[in-house]
């Protein structure tokens, strides 16, 4: 078969995908009643007449809500990536890795309204299986699978989101999550303040502009609505609206609260009197001195840890971007606890035109996380509890922002960590080309060259300014000749003859200086 | 609502999780008509009789074919990641993300045979998806969609095949693909030599043992099948048979070839002469004297390419390792030209029982590539060809080989880059080991503290020798005092007052001689 046949073989079959795929067949080579010329012979027809029937049936994309990285965007994501590993390094965290599917009963109620918004994976006989939501349910599921009580990891692994996607927001259906935990039975809110000094540690570091993280606690947020006088079979319920406050305005989730919730006006009305406040110890010595609030062991039991967590977070010196915020609810089922939420604001200089409205604004949430002290208890087969707390950083948005400033500082991001670039300066070196370059990738030294036999040294050169290649090894005739190389810096365009013998060591000191 | 009977509401939907994904509705709220209470006295009750109805029903387990990874696991699989990285960048490769899934028509037609182990994504509504089956065919979607026709990309991620599993041999329905691919139209050979070059590199360098690089050709495979008078349209069949030489025996294979894909035994055993047929340059000398053969040119380019391959890998100083083996077909219905797959052999020394029959015994194909010019052209809306060529690494079975031998060598692989803990002498130094704590992290480096608020000493200074922590800095009155930390070598025992000013100063200091 010459191959112009195979590759109209090849296309032949994919102008029948439709039929195979609902015909529940697959094939790739030809059918047997029909030659491959012939098919050759009819698409070239088709060509010619331009009938694109085949063509249009196929679309060359990627699936809704994704998107692929290309060279540049990776540059920028490994940077944001070490910040953030190094950070959970730092503190002490282990690393593990889970499957990007589970069984589908793994994930079923853990994530109150948003289980809608799983994917499932089709049955093709055997288990039922979903893609992971998130990195947290996972954890549990291995901390009870393997009866871990204790644990400090890190998980930076995709998750996926059947949500209508806002792409320009950094909203995708499969997205990246770094996450951090820690299980096991400790002092009160010593591992919630360092969720929280991370957060601040990352987001300081990564510089994207200045921050606030809001935090809650899910007990003082249910004895606002038991004091409010909602009925505790509708919390769950409640607690999703009153989540969109922020995106959505209070009068929204007011009559969310109402009309589809079915609570009473003034409930609601009482419900947003509470939750419209933010402050700090402030706040916390107010609520301490509401008599209805704090008679609810649980509400005082979360005020007080939201004490205990400030004093901490004073000793570690981030109060200053710490808003106790009644308000902040999150989504996830899961969260038995304190729950925080961090949100980038948009700097005074650069929105002018709202200063009288609002000084900073929100952007968009960056990180999120909470205490969920009873879902890994979900998965033991006793039903033996392991706390945990953990923070989930939002990666998509974070790149979306460092790409915008890439972009604006007009810093060319180097796509390659190619040093040495083994150019010929006539014709009929590729041999010695070859040979060269594979002794720099056999001393460790990052090295190219053009796959062309017989290369222009104007093009070869021009390729290495392009790519930020630093040093080019020349191979000449009369070098040849003289036993030597010609290196040359890019930048200075300077060039200097090296014996053979003393490349390696000539360019590794150079490497080493620069 | 209590968290004991948050707890208990939570479980109680577990156990309801059969039914509730059979009407397709989600829930993690308990149901209205029965309070929380009565179901936490349900579960007690039935927990005292010892019925555990609803708790047999719940599978803790990752899905077939898959598994998580631990810390340790995961220490080792960087490792290995970063040295196959390391190579692919030394050959300046960029790198490029592509989503978990594509629009299952991209993935439609390019797998022959295989095509049935295609994971697909539940019709939820919108587009219907699959699961990636490799990094080949992303890959060359993305060429087609962005119209790029040079690239060299490398890119790390997880594949997924519904294969049937075979965990201890490293053969999972989910697992890594390290692929580096070349893209572009070069002088013949010269990328090829180079995907070749890096598998010896990166084996060579992970130093898994001795290894042999099998390389073929499907132009003349299919020459093969041509003059042994196979008919056109059965070379797909008769090529993924002979694909499962090595597997399987040359008998089975034959059988096949006649019972299944209805050839005449005179011509399988015609197959059967060429294809067991191995050795180096010898070989192809022998075939470029073989009229038959060489009559059709698609065949003979593909012998003289493979010469010319020889060539550059003599240069490369590789050629030890590589062996033309007629029986390589590679099952992958895309390759157009040459083929590779490398595989470990088993020393001599470890398998004496088997001198006598083998000398060196195949253990496993730990990589595989080939030239694939036609397959970005399949997604082309014009046809526009790129020619590729690439190579995959197999990881899984890496890792495999890589853990059995850290647990061989019984070096304790550390988990985590703690370099200082953080200890209290007495009790109540809570506040100040935060304090120290904090700054520790500031001044970037990695540090961790026990949680509780008061830990003896043996248990922290316990951990530190468990986990390999090198230095300690102890906290207590007298130092607090003196206004000294103590700081202790963990390996020597060795303790020394330091003052605080001085403190990270030493400690960096300390850490750089280590």
């Amino acid at each position: 078969m010459t191959s112009v046949r195979r590759l109209f073989a090849k296309r032949w079959s994919l102008s029948r995908m439709k039929f195979t795929y609902m015909s529940g067949r697959y094939m790739s080579c030809p059918p047997k009643n029909q030659a491959p010329e012939a098919v050759a012979r009819k698409l070239e027809w088709k060509a010619q007449l331009g009938t694109n029937e085949e063509k249009q049936s196929f679309v060359l994309k990627t699936p809704k809500g994704t998107r692929d990285y290309n060279p540049k965007q990776m540059a920028v994501r490994e940077q944001v990536f070490n910040t953030i590993i190094n950070c959970f390094k730092r503190h002490g965290a282990q690393t593990i890795d889970t499957p990007a599917f589970e069984l589908k009963e793994t994930l079923t109620g853990k994530y109150g309204e948003d289980s809608k918004l799983i994917y499932d994976l089709s049955d093709q006989g055997g288990e039922l299986l979903s893609l992971r939501y998130d990195l947290t349910v996972p954890f549990a599921r291995y901390l009870a699978m393997n009866k871990i009580t204790n644990m400090k990891r890190y998980q930076v692994a995709k998750v996926y989101r059947r949500d209508d996607p806002a792409m320009t927001k950094g909203r995708y259906r499969e997205f990246y999550q770094c996450d951090f935990d820690i299980a096991g039975r400790y002092d009160t809110m010593v591992p919630d303040a360092e969720c929280l000094k991370i957060v601040h540690e990352i987001l300081s570091e990564l510089k994207l502009g200045s921050f606030l993280i809001k935090i809650n606690d899910r007990r003082i947020l249910e004895g606002i609505f038991s004091v409010c006088g909602v009925p505790e079979n509708k919390f769950c319920a409640v607690c999703s609206s009153v989540d969109k406050l922020g995106k959505n305005s209070w009068s929204d989730v007011k009559n969310e609260l109402i009309q589809k919730k079915g609570l009473e006006p003034k409930t609601a009305d009482q419900i947003g009197d509470y939750i419209q406040q933010s402050g700090g110890p402030e706040l916390i010595e107010q609520l301490l001195m509401d008599p209805r609030l704090c008679q609810n062991k649980q509400t005082l039991e979360g005020v007080r840890d939201v004490k205990t967590l400030f004093e901490y977070l004073t000793l570690f010196g981030v109060t200053s971007q710490i808003s106790f915020d009644l308000s902040l609810a999150r989504g996830l089922d899961y969260y038995t606890g304190v729950i925080y939420e961090a949100v980038l604001l948009q700097d005074q200089k650069e929105s002018v035109v709202q200063l009288e409205s609002h000084h900073k604004e929100e952007v968009g949430s960056m990180a999120g996380g909470g205490r969920y002290d009873g879902l890994v208890g979900m998965f033991d087969p006793k039903g033996r509890m392991v706390p945990c707390v953990g923070v989930s950083i939002g990666i998509e948005r974070i790149f979306s922002i460092m790409e915008k400033k890439a972009e604006i500082s007009e810093q060319s991001i180097r796509a390659t960590t190619t040093k040495v670039f083994v150019a010929a300066a006539h014709k009929s070196f590729l041999e010695e080309r070859l040979k060269l370059l594979s002794t720099l990738w056999d001393f460790g030294i990052p090295a190219e060259m053009l796959y062309k036999k017989n290369p222009k040294l104007l093009s070869q050169l021009h390729y290495c300014e392009e790519t930020g290649i630093p040093l080019v090894a020349i191979i000449g005739a009369q070098e040849m000749e003289d036993g030597v190389i010609k290196l040359r810096n890019v930048a200075t365009r300077e060039e200097v003859n090296i014996p053979r013998g003393n490349l390696i060591e000539e360019i590794k000191k150079r490497l080493a200086l620069s």
